[in-house]
């Protein structure tokens, strides 16, 4: 998908909203369970009732892998599934030397047709670069992730700034505002207006709100541009708000409640 | 699998060679395609043309899912047909927060009976724990690595010391030398000592003999400790050794001259 496709869809529904399929087979409604495949019945629900609130959908590739071949069939249903509109992001922080790099790209942008795919930077250039050389694909770099683990290793000086500023600055260099995105978690709010500087045009992918405590209205004051520029990912507080009969419902209400809050800013 | 059973098989073949199973189905010989699942059939005369000679097998996990779901049915057979005195690894370099890592360790340690798992240390201690928590298997940390895009961030200077080093001093007190092991490229010699020296125990996976240019000799003086301590990895210059009838031949000359090194330092 094009930046300007994104932006364009942003405009329309007024929402920013990326809803996280994180959707662990232990925690869907128990009467799921009597259809063939319990996981791919719930995304599908889930995205009947959000996609009218949300521009991406992004689906934790760890949450299939555990459940084996099944896992993977659900995963590609559940993409197949997604409307074409959507910008989907393979959620898998994948991230290895440049041959190998190679064939995660291709998993994802080939065999599975994602839009973008999440990137871990620790090994540097070539594990980056490949993922950037498919047009209308993106990158996506852990950049300040929202867990307690950040302080390890992002929060530590490293050329006279944090590790995760030392990546931005490095890793920007390496694509563009057309091909490459930043993780960044909600929950470190006071960091986004500095980042923001850093990376003025860079769209920025934001997990954390909602069951990880990070506020909307401090994510949308400090790291919004004039392209919108960030992608929200709500991921447990959206499709596990209900967890009985009318999940979807309750799952469509939350997401309706956060695209009304995102309205108010674009 | 044990500390000291790993130790015994590596005293008993005299070997610490581990067999990368980077099989990729572009590089694999023709003749196998007559067969119904090609890359099972290489991987199975690999392994049977090498057993005697391995302590180890790595199998590159993205080679297998970038084939989809076929891909991930070739893994459990070749991970089911690799013998149970050998210690085996997926190397999928996964990493990310608590609950997602959680999944992870259950993809490979559960779903899949691998011994470990290699982990990439970006989003700090509760993405790496979970891999911990489970007995007799096995978190193998990327340190330090073999490639060019090493020196973008693993050899920046953080508190004091190139961050490969902080990543090392800190991982190492997330687990013990039972259940926890790095990984240091072999064409990174000249830091060799200095991280035997920063673990002392620990063993390590060394990737980057061969194909990659690193030196068995430099590897195993530098880094050997009294329990051998160190994994070396040979992919490309065993697997891909030859590639026409006789390519198992070519790979079991090429392990066993490996081993034939290895046995002088043991």
């Amino acid at each position: 998908m094009k930046r300007s496709d994104l932006i364009r869809q942003i405009r329309e529904k007024k929402s920013f909203l990326c809803v996280g399929l994180d959707s662990d087979i232990n925690k869907i409604p128990r009467h799921l369970f009597a259809s063939e495949d319990p996981v791919f019945e719930f995304n599908k629900a889930i995205i009947d009732a959000t996609k009218a609130y949300a521009v991406a959908y992004k689906i934790n590739t760890a949450f299939y892998e555990s459940q084996g071949l099944k896992g993977w069939v659900s995963l590609g249903k559940t993409l197949d599934y997604i409307p074409q509109e959507c910008f989907t992001i393979a959620d898998a922080k994948r991230g290895d030397i440049g041959n190998t790099a190679e064939q995660y790209a291709k998993t994802f942008f080939d065999t599975y047709s994602f839009d973008s795919v999440t990137i871990a930077p620790y090994m540097g250039k070539d594990s980056v670069a490949p993922f950037l050389q498919f047009p209308g694909k993106w990158g996506i770099v852990l950049g300040l992730t929202s867990n307690e683990g950040s302080k390890d290793f992002q929060l530590q000086m490293t050329d006279g700034m944090p590790l995760f500023e030392k990546v931005m600055h490095t890793v920007s260099e390496w694509g563009t505002p057309e091909n490459l995105m930043f993780v960044v978690g909600a929950t470190r709010g006071e960091q986004l207006e500095k980042i923001r500087e850093i990376l003025p045009e860079h769209f920025l992918l934001i997990p954390g709100v909602g069951a990880q405590g990070g506020d909307l209205n401090t994510v949308a004051k400090a790291a919004m541009n004039k392209d919108a520029g960030i992608l929200v990912n709500v991921s447990r507080a959206v499709i596990f708000a209900g967890n009985h009969l009318d999940f979807a419902g309750q799952a469509e209400k939350a997401a309706r409640e956060y695209q009304q809050q995102m309205a108010a800013f674009l």
